[in-house]
């Protein structure tokens, strides 16, 4: 089944018309997840529940997503468009019936939120209203958590195979990175070797020193001196993208606090492990993490200042529920939703440690799809 | 003048409270335009008529964030927050004012639309609206055309700078892009010699045989094979990028269509030059290229699909009038905006030939500051 026949089905168990995406400048990720291709300009994609899906690209980009549909073997009419008032009559046509759901989330900032659909922006909802008054726009929430919390059989293999690739990638890294190149030339290389075979799934974190404990650091021209060097990561090939954080030690012989903070991570990430199983609630494996880092004697209410892990799949930041020990509710993982398990210690404009894993949630244990050394690699 | 500085002169101007945005996971350009720095995960950005910046940002970026504020020479307040329910709670304390501006765009699908300001996603909007019931908000588009369409002294020497590296970078092509080499490589090759320097502005389109005749084609796995080789490609350094075309000719000597397409192309082109000029209606440029195009003996209402250009800035796409035969009303052209002029001629199914400069409005004349080569060269 392919993912436009999978979206009719969710859209039957909703009594949803419709499934409308309107993206221009790539600002809604469905369009890739759906087309398999980037289309930049404006465009619409309508599933319809009752099977006449259709596409409405620029003319500019219709060949090239006749060409996607085809290789996807999905059955969709494309309908190009020349001009603003042509979109907007076709647009018309397809969205005035009782119910068609849209990408926009609820509840924002509350621990509900359903953020990982909002997409469409305001200006481009009213147009849509006024296009078409009287139906009933809902939101695409519960179609998109179908879609993409728990992966298929294809997206896993996809995920074995990018992580696969990217380790690969990792593990040349004390090859070329040397003292005095700068954060961004190793970003670079890594970046050109994942380009040969894929695409970065994010700009790649390379901080050096201090920059190692911003976990958000943007990789920048300061040369890499003596002591931890911290690279995140991940790879997108195909459907599926990898995340990975290890983090080395430049020049001579780690610090004690280093090897300690880098033990107590590799063994608090294992603690953490176990808990990816079917069923858990997704607050435990970061509530056992800590505890480990606690008993090791880590102040980790101050040192570690972010959540346990996030989805992973499409997108770095993927669909599921929050696997942190402020997730809400009590909610429960499931097979084969994929995760990313990643402790970090941070001394603010000191220096930090993130290890971080990809895992794939199973029914009695965790398949961990990436593995970072057990002893830090020294460059 | 920093850029908190000229958006509260702007808000001053139209009687605004503040600008607000709130951006997640990079769904709003404009918190890299103001920040400095790349801020990934759930945080706001108010610029307040009074003076008094804020910025939230969730605490794993509050380091990063205030550091990128310091280097801008930026007063503003960095609250940070650690649970949604204070993110929400400071929100708040900002927000209750009469007149605040979000950035949503307005007439979407109409001639007259603000796309450019279209960010804000419907469900986020949605709970502004429910935190803040009496405050107005309206629609930034005023700001940010205010700020981004008319290039600043820095803003055009960031332009020339990054317009130099770019060319420098595609002069050698021919050095590494051999036939049987994947398009991909040779876009993995280019763009690791921009991350050196800054980054992709966006992915490189590398488009070899009928791939050419598609503009927006996805750099693929296929192989170069003799004939048309067409690269689309533009470098991001500090606020500024490049945006360009070359077709080049692979293996042998180019075909006499080839060339008569190549050269009616270069011609068109600088036909159109001469009206980016201040005051000139912004239909001008396009409609000038496509008569020389057809007085050539070119359909170009068949053979050239899109507009002729786009604005050039902060963003690949920027803010500005359309240049477009089909742009509405007869907006002119202003001094310092940054455009490219990047006719086209293609056979779909076939091959396809553009060439892309980018160019400064200027009073009498303007200032091309990138140049596609005057013969094709070949590969």
């Amino acid at each position: 089944m392919n993912k436009f026949e999978k979206a009719q089905q969710i859209l039957q168990e909703i009594n949803g018309d419709g499934w409308l995406i309107v993206c221009n400048e790539d600002n809604d990720i469905h369009s890739r997840y759906l087309l398999g291709v980037a289309s930049h300009a404006l465009h619409a994609i309508f599933i319809a529940v009752d099977g006449n899906h259709r596409v409405l690209p620029v003319v500019m980009e219709a060949n090239m997503v006749r060409n996607s549909l085809k290789n996807k073997r999905v059955n969709a009419e494309v309908i190009p468009f020349n001009s603003m008032k042509e979109f907007a009559d076709n647009l018309k046509l397809l969205i005035n019936k009782p119910k068609i759901a849209l990408d926009f989330g609820e509840n924002i900032f509350e621990d509900t939120t359903t953020s990982y659909a909002d997409y469409i922006p305001v200006g481009t909802h009213l147009a849509l209203q006024k296009m078409a008054p009287n139906t009933d726009f809902i939101s695409a929430a519960p179609i998109i958590y179908a879609l993409r919390s728990v992966k298929s059989t294809e997206e896993l293999k996809d995920l074995r195979n990018v992580c696969k690739a990217t380790i690969e990638i990792l593990k040349t890294v004390p090859d070329f990175a040397k003292k005095d190149m700068t954060e961004k030339e190793v970003m670079a290389k890594l970046e050109y070797e994942y380009a040969k075979v894929g695409k970065p799934a994010f700009p790649a974190i390379v901080g050096t020193g201090e920059h190692s404990a911003d976990p958000h650091h943007n990789t920048s021209n300061k040369k890499i001196k003596p002591g931890p060097l911290l690279i995140d990561t991940g790879l997108q090939i195909d459907d599926m993208c990898s995340d990975i954080t290890w983090t080395y030690w430049v020049e001579g012989n780690p610090s004690e606090e280093f090897i300690d903070a880098y033990n107590a991570l590799y063994q608090a990430k294992e603690v953490a492990n176990t808990y990816y199983t079917d069923g858990t609630s997704s607050r435990v494996p970061s509530i056992k993490c800590r505890e480990y880092l606690a008993e090791k004697g880590f102040d980790h209410e101050k040192l570690f200042f972010h959540g346990l892990g996030h989805a992973l799949g499409f997108e770095a930041h993927d669909v599921g529920p929050r696997i942190s020990r402020a997730a809400p509710g009590n909610t429960p993982l499931k097979e084969n939703m994929v995760y990313t398990n990643e402790p970090g210690l941070y001394w603010i404009g000191k220096w930090g440690i993130r290890l971080e894993d990809d895992v794939i949630v199973g029914k009695e244990k965790c398949e961990q799809v990436t593995s970072n050394p057990k002893d830090p690699i020294i460059i």
